[in-house]
């Protein structure tokens, strides 16, 4: 085992399930019942436990191992079976699904948060449960009970890997293209079960030994279904077949043709999959055929969820390590007391500067992802329909900011904890440079940063004919109304003010645009309105967490622990506001532009 | 050798050099008026033709095999020794430096786009002999008609190497913090000779196996020397010394007592350094006692002009990556187009977005750096010393932008090269990965990004009482006043106005924080203006190149391939005016809330 860097300051978790959010609510449902906060609270500590003794130190030796191929078999890092073997044994695998096919049951909130200190610990090692979870949640909704029995709880408790087979060599964000080909397999004496031919590649941990089995969930075209997403359909097709009675029967034709070497998340194997290279590879049908690509978006937005999570994680871990060397390192006097002494860094102005932008942006994150956590789980167990159906509604509004703003952002603020080390932040030494490569991959998986803005400003904006967006803006512009004076925060809330009728203005003009034929004006720019949005909605969750943390400021010593963490939380508030809220005005600026520019320009020009 | 990637359209670099800067006018110089413009297109040619054939397809090896320390030897990536052998064996080496000593002569801003190519083909390489001539330069303008003759050529030509030897493991921003030490040696029989005793790291290319001897240039401090900056001295410390006669002596106990493991430049050896561990180790003082910072400024003054360019000429390769890769690959339809059958993603509005912002930053950093490298030139060759004089104030006015701005911007541009290939940017077949680790050291050799604003904020600003500034934001004032009505770059002209005039606000604000005892605002927003000045001065040369090209269209078939080039250039400086000078407005907004907050913050609540 290497060296482990990783570490969480748990507080300010604590303050946005406890304090923030108020997650006791949750406490209050069917489903929830026997948990209490108390468990919540020693959940989060083991998790800090196993984070920090089993899959930190296990973090460099993954990066520098990586994952090795050889005819057609893939070995992970040695380290990451110790890991498996840990998250096995004690239940890790799937925290927060169905205990009765082997899950923990905990909230989605609860095991959101345990998702952030494993994938903040080791992301390349996470993604081998992170799958097998996915996959399993998909066939525990759509398949028959039958295959619940199979393969649910196998996959729940670590004893079968899974993946997700979408992208082809010549399909990638546009999967509608896919060749992959079912075809009807009379032999199998089973009208679900199809023969499946094709290949897959960058498929996440498609091949590893970890595990007795993988089960793959694979898109294919059944032949004569229509051409593009409607004639998707999805098959699970297990790398070893399955026995009725769950005993595992002969290998299924799955063949992995080699991995990706890649910048980062070099202990997660990327790999090339080909199905039925020898006619013999047998898939059964999940669901109805051409409803694939519904079923996957199932699947899909839970990873979306996961990859904002990845994206504020290795952030906030490149934080906590950017944290402790400022305050070990000495250097020469700040620029306001030139007359100083050495001092450690963290004196430094700049780096203050640098520290801030990451406490303020990782807790921004924080708080937006844990808020749609929240709402995910309000949506499956509050009792009240209108209470679940209006919080599902907001789940899906937001979903796509979370994947694509925390990827982009987590991954810009990572920069900033290198600068911090300087020199030191580019050696492999430390870890910050690995969060690097590692989190640049979060812009990409899942849908691009470009493919989520399209399924906001396609899809999102016009939900209830736009009234679920309308809602929420007008819901900030209340807030704002509300505080514009406030004596901390009243400058904060007039930029939130504008800030959000910019973002109004945004969708105001997409409507305009839309009807006047201007898509290219939309499509141009939605990246930048999906930042806007998000940078709104982040300014308004920090600034409900400053007003709450003044609020506990009268109730506490100011000098003692939760006092300065308060005082940190009201500071906080004001620098995401003044600091990184402002760059809404920019894009808005640029929208305001109209330009063409990128379209208009000559194809040779380039 | 390994497969090539390096690619770059020299139109724009053509442009920049015969049609934007003029710099025919250099050949009216003495010291240039054997050269001739088809001269300067020839060595632009033939150097392209190296940085394909050579340095190019050495690019991934270097990454690959990196640096191997064994026993306080270095040996360098294999193929990096052809590329050395081809860049001394047709005088590549010194291509800007005095040809009395074996350099080229060219002026400093072909040197500077020789540079260009070289660095983009394989950066880690060009950090050989790139230190050799800084190093060379050095002796060349400080050390006496002895040092020079004995150690001058040898650099320029490559027989040996150099470094420069500041940074030790506890004083890295903050040199003044240095511990080696020098003492007379009475035993040497010259009073110039001293003993060096004393720990470097981070010394870049400190030790390799492609020249004999290397000449290291060590700050040190003279025993009783006053503390700080002040008392620090420069020295000659050859690896192997050398005789009067210039052959090579005795080693000079100067041990590499390691390398780095790193991000990027892994073909560049990154070495500690021990001098003196035996007490052997001798080193020649250059110039006078306690003189060497200022004229380790002059080398680094010329290193961050090579630094800049460094951040330009990645975003540049990354560029021509990307596009080759949006040209060839197909996926679905554009957003503006549904109905469309494949097309190469070039046509896709997202993708347009990301490589104009590659386009149109890179083509304005080039402007900015070729207009300072032209600017070097005047100031050391214009007959007229009021020019000279003129000039010198603006490289030094304006040599922190390049080095910080093109440092943060190309590795942010990077970013953007990667979304575009999506998963296979992030995979090592491809090189932007590469580009993008290579590319993040930049924003912290030769000074960090707030060490450069620093030294803008606190030394430039002031020049001549504040007049270098203030002529320079007036010139940008007056020249959109008359082009603010201009029918395609109207609006263009607007924002260029107002950004000017923001960018000024700051230098205003920033005297009354000085004067009201306010300088955390100055510190904790340096960086920014830096930003915003550097964006201003780029949308200042790109609308110049917009306007130039608007004119010469005139001239042109607008189908042929000048006039593709030309409509390119128009649409090219309304986007970095309409989508990045807009960035000065929300770092504005920022400076304007005159935000403390990260300074409050308890220290114990980070």
């Amino acid at each position: 085992m290497g060296v482990n860097f990783f570490n969480r300051d748990t507080r300010d978790i604590e303050f946005l399930l406890f304090e923030h959010l108020g997650i006791d609510k949750l406490l209050t449902y069917d489903a929830y019942q026997d948990f209490s906060v108390d468990d919540f609270r020693m959940i989060i500590d083991e998790a800090m436990k196993v984070a920090r003794e089993v899959l930190g130190p296990a973090m460099q030796d993954g990066d520098q191992q990586g994952c090795i191929y050889e005819d057609g078999k893939v070995s992970v890092p040695e380290s990451f079976h110790e890991c498996w073997k840990v998250l096995v044994e004690n239940g890790w695998i799937a925290v927060s699904n169905n205990p009765e096919f082997g899950g923990q049951g905990l909230p989605a909130v609860v095991g959101g948060i345990v998702g952030e200190i494993f994938m903040g610990a080791n992301l390349a090692m996470m993604s081998y449960p992170g799958l097998a979870v996915g996959n399993g949640r998909l066939i525990e909704n759509f398949g028959t009970d039958e295959d619940r029995a199979l393969f649910v709880e196998k996959m729940y408790t670590g004893v079968w890997g899974g993946t997700m087979c979408l992208t082809e060599p010549d399909a990638g964000s546009d999967v509608g293209w896919l060749r992959t080909k079912a075809m009807p397999d009379p032999d199998a004496g089973d009208p679900r079960i199809y023969k499946i031919e094709g290949t897959k590649r960058f498929i996440t941990v498609g091949e590893q030994d970890l595990t007795e089995n993988i089960i793959h969930l694979v898109l294919a075209r059944i032949e004569g279904s229509p051409p593009g997403t409607k004639g998707i359909s999805l098959f699970i097709v297990p790398k070893i077949r399955v026995n009725p009675d769950g005993s595992l029967g002969e290998p299924n034709d799955v063949y992995c043709g080699g991995i990706e070497h890649k910048m980062g998340i070099l202990g997660s194997a990327t790999c090339t999959l080909n199905f039925g290279e020898n006619g013999k590879c047998r898939g059964i049908l999940l669901g109805e055929p051409n409803s694939g690509m519904a079923k996957m978006f199932q699947m899909m937005n839970e990873s979306r969820m996961g990859v904002g999570l990845m994206g504020l994680t290795l952030a906030a871990s490149a934080y906590d390590a950017a944290l402790t060397y400022a305050k070990e390192r000495e250097q020469g006097p700040p620029f306001t007391d030139r007359k100083a002494d050495r001092v450690p860094i963290i004196r430094h102005e700049d780096v203050r500067r640098m520290l801030m932008n990451l406490k303020s942006g990782t807790e921004a994150m924080r708080a937006m992802i844990g808020k749609l956590f929240y709402l995910m789980d309000v949506s499956e167990r509050d009792p009240d329909e209108a209470e679940r159906r209006k919080a599902l509604q907001q789940v899906e509004l937001l979903t796509p900011l979370v994947k694509a703003y925390c990827s982009d952002f987590g991954y810009a603020l990572i920069r900033d904890a290198i600068q911090i080390l300087g020199g030191v932040g580019y050696c492999r030494e430390f870890p910050i440079e690995q969060y690097s490569r590692d989190a640049k991959i979060n812009s990409i998986w899942e849908g691009t940063t470009y493919i989520q803005s399209l399924d906001l400003v396609g899809r999102k904006l016009g939900m209830e004919g736009g009234k679920v967006f309308q809602d929420w803006i007008q819901g900030v512009m209340s807030f704002t109304s509300e505080n514009k004076d406030d004596r901390d925060f009243g400058p904060d809330f007039k930029l939130l003010f504008k800030a959000a009728q910019a973002t109004g203005d945004f969708a105001m003009r997409y409507m305009q645009y839309f009807q006047g034929g201007k898509p290219g004006l939309i499509a141009l720019s939605a990246t930048r309105f999906l930042e806007c949005f998000s940078e709104v909605l982040m300014g308004q969750l920090i600034l409900e967490q400053g007003l709450l943390a003044r609020e506990r400021l009268k109730e506490v010593d100011t000098d003692s622990s939760d006092g300065i963490f308060y005082r940190g939380k009201v500071e906080t508030a004001k620098y995401f506001c003044r600091n990184i809220l402002t760059n809404v005005f920019a894009r808005h600026m640029s929208l305001q532009q109209e330009d063409t520019s990128a379209i208009d320009i000559p194809e040779e020009a380039f």
